[in-house]
């Protein structure tokens, strides 16, 4: 059950038909998965949300694009994203992450979260070594 | 200010000793940051913590440590634990994080909380394609 | 599949009913939506959390009844409640948000949780001009 | 503390200056706030943040800028974002929100948050009343 | 650093003041800590905040007083509140938490946090055996 | 949908069955949840979850069992858990928690919540009284 109802014929408009033809082309697949068909409710909302998913998920930069999805995935579990997380999850394994790669994510995520829970219990100071600001 | 008084000579008891040894050994440097020294109030979630942080962050595994150390930061700076960012932000430097990655890391931890927003906001079903537990 | 099971036929407990006549009083239908049902499990914690809704959304205040609806649906999409999402998004929509509101929404909500991840990542000094505390 | 080091004098970047003039037009202040200084480190994340701002928050839109003020710091305060609740509660009060509306708006989130954490607490099936998606 | 100004001298207010007697005769102590002397600027949040505190925490219930406050601290860290969990760590001390059960508490909400993670990046369905709605 | 597929026949790794007879053996019921069947796809991870979970849930400590899973379940709702609020609302009406007890679990879950946004929205300075790690 969703909270807007997406458009029964999405790609009449031209703006959302330009989106969805550059999430093809920029994919290389026909699949339009449900955020694209659903964010077509507002064609001004989905084409910035999909500049800002192209220009820093499809456009190559420092790290790879493995790296950036199970990054994503990281967020979208602390965030608590159902569909993010499956969507992203998906995306990881289409860009090579292994079964093994995934087991050791969601360990790296399961620790970090018990050590944050942990670390905003106790209020410790921060050691002023970690200061990027400081003079070196 | 912590909520937890650190032991003023912590390395008097012999389990705060060896897991502090063990810190050094294992990080080969003679520096203990403020986690360790706080959570000497109690041996036993003192060593625990540290055989996680061990087990997870200091063996090799599938991930490569930088990549590690991104995921912690991604995971700390969505569950708002300050200590963590910056001690782990720090680590991923330690282990070859360049500017650029930095700058990368956080951009997509930004485009991926926003999705996230957005998605919780729309309750969006989630598409049958990324089922990992459908048949093949 | 909830974690308390809800009365079957709450309105035979006088506290529950006169709760119940107070949300049909008060909101001009004769519709219960599931919250009530599943809190009457427990008339005292009924009776609070109903106190709190009349008296904080239903009752004249400062900010108009529509922009109180979409802040609630801006915390609660935040804090990961799908019931009070739709909920309130639903109550947003009964108290004239209109279509373009309900993206605009959407879209400040998108672009504010991009940039609290970006600064609880980045932990910027806050400026001196934003001290509500400091002296004119 | 911060986990970048804002560069020294930013404005000998072409692109910062570039930003940072068109931030002084937009907003009709010479005063130039600590998260421009430091995402400065970075002039692409810098550029694409502050058009994420000025497109949301300084165009005109379906919903006044007092409002999107006022939602921007509910997400701030949910996210638990402390620079961010600071400068936009500033923002807020520069344009127009009175005293009486701030204590209002703290109650809107406070009554949302603690429905939030019930309603996960109970798991409430949603009402199909509340299906956007439904056939009219 | 604060986003409200509190009064110079809050009791000079009788609604302020009333609740300020209250809380000291509640609690047996002169000690008005800053939650309260913040809370002063708006005195309608103000009674309505103590209200529910007098009611929630400082009145017998099923669970103990001890207990109540454990509780309140991991949601608290959960939520990332700094004064909250400062505040409530210092209440539950007060009403009987020894050191050990202050560090069993933080093991429990590091184990949870660390659980809670990996199942929400595993979204594992639920077991019906926990459905509480089930007829028996 | 989950993002892992569970293996058909998991106890035929021994690692996996040895986990699964202590599961029974500790618990004493031939029941195994679906969380174990799924971690069952990474039974080096199984094992590490099992061991914390065994060692912090199910080993006697300062705080008694019921009292451990009550501030476990306030920790999966504040976290946006599903599987964990309903997995540990179960285990903790399993030792001991009546329903007044789960009703006071949700008032005071529900109104630390609301404190815990209020207080993030006023940042108020964390009174000197509460530090424990001033000197006596």
């Amino acid at each position: 059950m969703a909270t807007v109802r997406p458009p029964q014929d999405p790609e009449q408009d031209p703006r959302v038909k330009a989106v969805f033809d550059d999430i093809r082309a920029t994919r290389g697949t026909d699949f339009i998965n449900n955020v694209w068909r659903y964010l077509a409710f507002d064609p001004a909302l989905l084409e910035s949300v999909w500049a800002d998913i192209k220009a820093v998920m499809a456009t190559p930069s420092a790290l790879d694009p493995k790296t950036k999805e199970m990054v994503y995935v990281a967020v979208s579990i602390a965030n608590g994203c159902d569909y993010c997380t499956h969507s992203h999850t998906a995306a990881a394994r289409a860009k090579g992450m292994t079964e093994a790669e995934h087991a050791d994510l969601l360990r790296v995520i399961g620790t970090a979260s018990r050590l944050n829970a942990l670390l905003n219990g106790l209020h410790i100071p921060v050691d002023a070594a970690f200061d990027a600001d400081a003079a070196p």
